[in-house]
């Protein structure tokens, strides 16, 4: 089958907003748009501040912009990627959307809902997608699936917790980073800080894998550290459509955690678990039978899982990035040859030649260690 | 300080050979050099047939080239990335070597060690990568900077092992893909398939973070499956330089593995473990102290570790495949509605408005409960 | 220092009240009576079957009785050890309590509030001991010494759950078992099923790790099993003393679960984990520093951990039972060989005397190699 | 089917040998010896020192003796324990044996091959249990019973491993245990440290699973503890019966280990693997199918498994050692009542009527908190 986008033909122009220098979030979604060669990215607005915009951008070789709207009306966008703060999304999104513009957009989507409906309907007719990127996981869509068939019967009960543990010391008191700054301000980061930035990511992924929306919800939400203004834990019970139970916990002041987000979801015949620190993986337990580990690449994934891998099984998705960092210390190592500056001393950690002849010595000495009985050789 | 790339200031013409339509390891490779944005990929000889050549660079949007000299001639290159059969190495690396341009080849880097000699007289003063990849792992560079910062004293053994299951079953029996095809052919894959194909990895691994070579060894080498004329298992017990013994273990043919790399480096004060599934992590074990569980992105890595990092701590390095997934599909939903084309309807599963609203409708369900005591509310 | 039990020079006497034949509890709270050598199981009232009293109590080389208060009067007993349905422990707690009899009872403790109070008043200047076994590990010892001793800070939020699948599926319409009969009768088992059977082990748990007591919680509790009449989850939003914030769940109808018990306590500092699951380590995650593997015989276990351990570091608890297999089945075959009657074939499975030469023989082949320069040799 | 063991009527008379005051491996001999009531210890030859034979008997209230032929001579003993240092076992076997009593003997059975084939033509007709332990773990047995079974197909090649810490820093420069000195010295321990202490248990227990003796070696094996003059390190090349591979390692000098044994065996069709640390689990991975986590306490364990458990599934075999603790703090607290004896403090630490009294305001809360609708209420 064709594609559309092979019968489109060329790739889709995309414009950035936010995600200028220092930013993290901003080379993630970079990166992520490039990676299967289907958008170039051709003008931005990388930041409220001009300089900055204009740094980032020649560092990007994109069209530099100050804001939205001029560059909605100066350049054919496709699409426009949005990673600003929170509270900016709400004018962007409808200044896109108004321009016939599709739009990618982080999370949350807006700080109120009544913003969020107006985005809906501003949306109709146009492709919208949301960075909840845990969805993007192989496993969860293998986990959707498998709920989705059926093979642990009758949904049961949830459990689903983001725990992190940045804001369990009292930054408040520190020097604030930007990007701490419009967090700790209410107005710009929303109602409740834990729910903005991580709660939501959380509450859609055990929508997204049961496939039920929430319909009912008693909160325990606060702040655990002494004397903080903004939300930083809430805990929840649940209850889905159709009645089904669970638990769904979210803070970003537990201590000594690591961005941990674990899902269960239990049903009539077993349950499925998935944790972000083994995302490669899925667990599936049904009653009366051994605990089976899913790989990532295992020959029988169902097909929305099986069409978003990338590497083949057991190796993790990181094996791009392991690649991509001996071809970027080479890239170091060749510009320095090619310029005459010094070369990153640190880059030049690449395995060489040398290596590979190293690697047929011990082949060789392995043969010959064969050849004599399998006993002991110099190399 | 400036970088030699940034000194440069442009991105880096990079051919690529190999790789063509169908191979596992071309879209890792080019997907790995783009990720930084310092290459292009402007060229290539995708594959040895001609037809194959032509379709894949129209693809990936290169100028085809079914020669490789014709190609250096032609193009101004800066480097090239090799990534055919292990037999078509040496000719490869030798033409672009004396094209005087900078080399990035896939392993082994030869069948034998003399072609491999050949190459590193000729390299001298280029730029020569080996991508043996899993040397790219941030924890393997920290695990490498902690044996060279003494953490766990005066090294004394080690182990590794690269343990795979492709193999386990009599393949040759059945229809044979056209890269098991060349595996088969002891002519093409070198004189030990098992050592030529996984065996150097493992052995550059384990000599890259203790910074020891190999001087001698001992050699169970052979097929464990009846019948097999190549090589799918070797073990080897070892004596690196300094008296170091250890053990290494690599075989294609032990069922039920999952790609598994084990890596342990033993000290007078402790260890370190790593293993591939994990790669995220690394284990340090001192004596008389816990186990500690090192976590990519934790605020002490050692330089060598922490800048190869892409995304923040707790978050795998797939993140940024998580994020191109859902970049991908919602380029085919967009591309659908440029084109009329209808979209593959797999694509059609990111997070989109109606979800923002969703998680908007819990955060404002998550406020009135507690505006409520904490009691339960209706979403 | 001499302990009060050398000082008292003999083993107690104890009484046993329920754990007949083919209970589960009862013969591990008699081989834990046992394994210490303090105390000597004399008598028991082994079930409410008369029958089943004679024959349980004959297998044990114990005097029979069939009426508690009849034992009490005709026994010098020390104390008794109660292992019958919840409905029971009340009488028989205050029978013995009013006969001046020390207690062991298992948990719950009773069914009602009342009840537990009047015991508890009745317990006056006698020694009372609920077996809540899961505080008898070592290394939830250790977690409560460390929160004690302000290794993780002040306390800012627990979560702990207790899941089980026995109850997943609707037992109710199946032939009961005895122990099922009188658990699905709510005369008998108490007021909520799960919370009776489980729920209180992990509400015990967490007050015991943390030191804390709870004084408020939001319960969701209720059954998920369809048409089921007791309970079978139960999931709380908490609030421990001192304003600690913290979620329970308890449930034994969560399908493909494996009896899991899961507790963090999370501080200022950081947090302790510990699993049911790897009940020889504790997890100690501190900010700022790589997470902590605590492994049962660690050097540096504080006191009231290191008291409790019975194998060196490293040997779990089990490796007592490992042995025990191996004593047992040599005693089918001594008692075959002492009777002429046929063993048990199962039986004749541990290592003999030709294992041992076997074993040798390894050495003195490692020995000859060693001799070759570590070449291959025959055994 | 009656066993031997109950046509017998009576417990087995145990005379133990070794394992006086300080040992580590006495107590879990004669815990693991008393955990089924299948033996009384009547008499025992505990120390080669006089004073600690008496003062070891006195405590374990047996009959004293100091000579073993004496202790055979005046005791109708049905069996004797042995767990003395090595140099010992052969003449102490052989006295039992021709006595005419059945022997439970500690391994490494004897010192040289030559001993060890005489007491196998003494043992003839008689009992022999070799205390290879780790053979006695359930998810060991299911190993075994599965490769028969023919679950992982024809054997291919097996890997097996023992790692300790304990000399991984120069013990013989400090002050020397018992235990270490006669350790040290190799005409006690035998012609290799650490094949006598923990090779021949790998030895053995990768025989014992596979059912294949050894055949074959290549060994590298000495100390890599500098100036170490007994071994501390072996690895080998194995080959076992039928021409399958293999790799042995035993250290007891890797820095950091945590007493690990690790054993994997291969087949044609999947491998099964096993941790020491994980004991209660087993896992199997086939071709194909996702890994397999086998939890000790399955429903579908084989019959030579199942019947070696003494818990029920999701309860590790520790559990009964954390119940013992709760039994034997509370005997120190009885003790303490019937003494007037101060108690231990770090014994008062188990569960008490409060407690139960606590578990049951929390059930009475969570049922109250259900009657308001499940909103907040106070404990």
């Amino acid at each position: 089958m064709t594609t559309a986008f092979a019968a489109l033909g060329r790739k889709l122009r995309l414009g950035v907003i936010g995600g200028g220098p220092g930013s993290f979030i901003g080379p993630v979604h970079r990166a992520a748009a490039l990676l299967d060669r289907r958008y170039e990215i051709v003008a931005g607005v990388l930041s409220s501040n001009p300089e900055r915009c204009r740094e980032g951008a020649a560092e990007l070789g994109i069209t530099p912009y100050t804001d939205v709207r001029t560059m909605l009306a100066a350049e054919r966008l496709d699409a426009v990627a949005i990673m600003t703060p929170n509270d900016r999304h709400y004018d962007e999104c409808m200044a896109a959307l108004q321009a016939g513009v599709h739009v990618i957009c982080d999370k949350p989507l807006t700080n109120t809902r009544a913003e969020a409906a107006a985005i809906v309907a501003a949306a109709e007719g146009k492709v919208f997608c949301l960075t909840h990127a845990y969805t993007g996981y192989p496993m969860i869509r293998q986990a959707r699936a498998m709920v989705a068939a059926g093979v642990i019967g009758a949904l049961r009960a949830v459990q689903v917790e983001y725990l992190q543990a940045g804001m369990s010391t009292p930054v408040e008191q520190g020097v604030l980073t930007d990007k701490l700054r419009w967090k700790l301000n209410a107005g710009r980061s929303g109602p409740s800080l834990v729910l903005g930035d991580i709660g939501t990511h959380v509450h859609h992924l055990v929508c997204y894998v049961t496939g039920r929306p929430l319909v009912r919800l008693a909160a325990d939400l606060g702040a655990i550290v002494p004397g903080r203004e903004v939300d930083d834990y809430g805990a929840f019970l649940l209850r889905l459509k159709g009645g089904i139970r669970g638990t769904l916990t979210a803070s970003q002041a537990l201590a000594g955690t690591e961005n941990d987000i674990h899902l269960k979801v239990y049903g009539e015949l077993g349950h499925i678990a998935w944790s972000h620190r083994s995302n490669n993986h899925l667990e599936l337990a049904l009653n009366g039978r051994p605990a089976q580990r899913l790989a990532r690449g295992d020959a029988d994934l169902l097909p929305p899982a099986a069409r978003v891998l990338r590497v083949s099984r057991g190796h993790p998705e990181g094996l791009t990035e392991a690649f991509a960092n001996l071809y970027r210390d080479a890239a170091e190592a060749i510009a320095a040859r090619i310029t005459g500056h010094a070369a990153d001393p640190l880059a030049l950690d690449f395995p060489t030649a040398e290596d590979g002849e190293a690697g047929l010595a011990f082949v060789e000495a392995a043969l010959a260690s064969r050849r004599a009985g399998g006993n002991w050789v110099d190399v």
